[in-house]
């Protein structure tokens, strides 16, 4: 097909890369594997598979946990991982241009080497690439102060479906020339067009955080002090376990966690008087019930006190299968949110470890059940289809920051509504006539 | 055509409502003038214009800088200026919603006085519209810290060409369900569909900001330090004015500004230490050559300083007919830029006052002529073409808050390129098969 481009269509090796993160997402089967090297390679795949009217679905590092990387069958999986340069970095101008297939942290360090900062930090960041970052426009744990990936990204080179390169945004920091391509492209999960280079805003270093962790014996008095210290401080990080995480991060790390709590939530700002504003943190907590309330300025307490926090999911993971979800509510709705998740366990009879960004009112309820049984996979999905209706119900949406991929299509119609869903469609063939690029994902 | 919808035909009122305030963009005759005062009101009249290939060109408050607004020939101006009702303001989750004929004053205002903060500041904030505001994704002083206008859009209401309304978004802080229209739509200029509600994020109110104005022998160094203040501290306003801008000023207002000084930088920051940082800055300056720094913690100090810098057009606006441009640079191409408006201004033998959003990049260079001297305007086009084709040399936008409208449209694809042009051909097509909304506008 393309003279040069390494092929694979060997059926072992096309399994290992059918897949992203999300076991219990539909899949199909690839007919071929490509590892892209260039962007020319990109443009040639694509156009072949146009002409051919092959579908395309395009891969970073496989980390996502919504099947948006997921194999359709007969189709093309295109790599674009070693394509993984950083080409530019511009100090002054606070830019770094990169190939799609550089690992956040790689250039999230690059960045700090030159005393700035590359801030979307998704947990995966360390894994997952930034063309993956702004396919699914990746969330994390800085996007309270700090925003998504979308907010960071100012300019991107994407391949379309026929195979012709276009270029998007500027590098100025506002530019309102034509429509806005590049947020169009960003979230749109490999349906509108391949990135095969993104020009990426870096921020002034920010000043070292406080931090605070409170314990709380109920779960919506933890939602509520997360309310209350939105009013009285910036925070720059509002992360929250339940206590069946809790437990498991406990159990895994010996971290001596308080089990007893229904909640812990973590906060930290890095204001300029960062002692002050944690302190009154402090006070919002303990107004709101908190049972015990530590906070520390030191740096390296302070990332001890996230590693609890960061060792949320694999915890969850060594006790059993897991089925993950990413609702997000509206803040104020965010301690009912908590409190229905429980009863939304009970119902179904399965265990649910609840963490998230609750300061974005973003969640992640993790419902565990045991390899090879059956019954419990139904019901985890009864569950997980809970989940995602109680946050409609409560006007949020069916995905903060993971995307929709094939996990989540079934539910879109309802978030959206029925013409908005036809004018996606009408949008997509703009950009991807034949319908190669992803079809059946994220719209 | 629609019954109880208020149509204006005679001749004198449809003059009134079909021009903005960019007197030298092309513009034509409009057919009809309606005023919606409902979502139904906009839907049935785009039903109509629609079945009847009748060209639709939407305003506000008509205060837009680059013709958007400007009728077309044949067209129906559809005003949502009395759509003004604030329907709800959310002081837990955040948020506000709007109807599009707001006006920006009138919603920050609300926002203050329940102890929030609506960001967006255009310098039109007093009579402009939140419609507006979102058709041009305005931007204003406080983008440095805060971000332009669609950083602060959460959700729309709009309606398509054909008269379908659909909603876009979600009131969530995170969301990445489907394509993200909300963005698509905002800067779009009126030629996908027409705004009719508007839920806009509102912010913690900000501290109180520290001032600092400098005076500078030489532009270049007034640019090297904003440059050189951007690295050392978190600024929330860094504006610009050259010395022509300065002695207008000075003239129209009588308030004792150095009229001797190249230019005169205003910056503020509202950091928590935002003494401390603003004495930072002030040394960066004197590093940079300032002549004079004056620095003070007073906020109505403050918003005496920043009065000469609000003044800037209307003072130019009284030495003759003005054609004000809107380009912007990257960051580190500020200072060069700044060089070259006036040898542009030397060689076309005008009178450039320039003023602008430096810490942005974004500069206003605007061209003074007499009124009725058609030489003169003739040559004010010509500097207005080489000061776009300059910040385009320096990999910048023709645009940076004001938009294509129907000014700018011949720049467009030198900008972004003849691919990138047909395929938001294509995407407007998705919205508006027709192309009613705003033909040759923006795109």
């Amino acid at each position: 097909m393309t003279e040069g481009i390494e092929v694979v269509t060997d059926p072992d090796a096309l399994m290992s890369v059918s897949r992203d993160q999300a076991p219990l997402a539909p899949g199909g089967t690839a007919a071929a594997f490509v590892r892209a090297r260039s962007i020319v390679d990109v443009q040639r795949t694509l156009a072949f598979a146009n002409e051919h009217r092959i579908p395309v679905v395009t891969r970073g590092a496989g980390t996502g946990l919504a099947g948006g990387a997921n194999a359709v069958d007969g189709c093309i999986v295109l790599s674009v991982a070693a394509m993984d340069r950083i080409l530019s970095i511009d100090a002054a101008g606070r830019t770094a241009t990169v190939e799609p297939g550089v690992l956040n942290a790689t250039l999230a360090r690059a960045a700090t080497e030159r005393g700035l900062f590359y801030a979307p930090d998704p947990a995966s960041r360390e894994i997952s690439t930034i063309g993956g970052n702004i396919a699914t426009n990746a969330g994390g744990s800085c996007c309270l102060k700090y925003g998504v990936t979308g907010d960071h990204v100012a300019a991107l080179a994407v391949v379309l479906a026929d195979g012709t390169l276009i270029r998007t945004g500027a590098t100025t920091r506002k530019n309102v020339a034509g429509l806005d391509l590049t947020r169009l492209v960003i979230g749109s999960e490999g349906t509108l067009a391949v990135v095969v280079e993104a020009t990426l805003r870096l921020l002034r270093a920010p000043r070292p955080p406080a931090t605070l962790v409170a314990s709380f014996a109920r779960l919506v008095d933890a939602g509520r002090a997360v309310l209350a210290m939105e009013t009285v401080a910036d925070l720059s990080l509002c992360e929250i376990m339940d206590r069946t995480t809790v437990t498991a991060v406990d159990r895994m790390t010996r971290m001596g966690l308080d089990t007893e709590a229904a909640a812990l939530v973590v906060v930290q700002t890095d204001d300029a008087d960062a002692a002050a504003a944690i302190d009154t943190c402090a006070r919002a907590c303990r107004e709101a019930g908190a049972k015990d309330v530590m906070t520390t300025g030191d740096r390296d307490e302070g990332v001890q006190l996230l590693a609890a926090r960061r060792a949320a999911l694999p915890a969850l993971e060594q006790l059993g299968r897991t089925l993950l979800d990413d609702i997000a509510v509206p803040k104020s709705a965010l301690p009912a949110m908590l409190e229905c998740i429980p009863v939304i366990a009970e119902r179904h009879a399965v265990v649910i470890g609840t963490f998230g960004h609750a300061g974005d009112g973003n969640l992640h309820p993790t419902i565990v059940f045991a390899r090879g049984d059956d019954d419990a996979a139904r019901r985890a999905m009864l569950a997980f289809d809970d989940i995602v209706r109680a946050a409609l119900a409560f006007g949020g949406t069916i995905t903060g920051e993971h995307g929709v991929g094939s996990l989540k299509r079934d539910y879109l119609t309802a978030m959206i509504g029925e013409p908005e869903r036809a004018l996606m469609t009408r949008v997509k063939a703009a950009f991807d006539p034949r319908g190669i690029l992803n079809p059946g994902k994220a719209i």
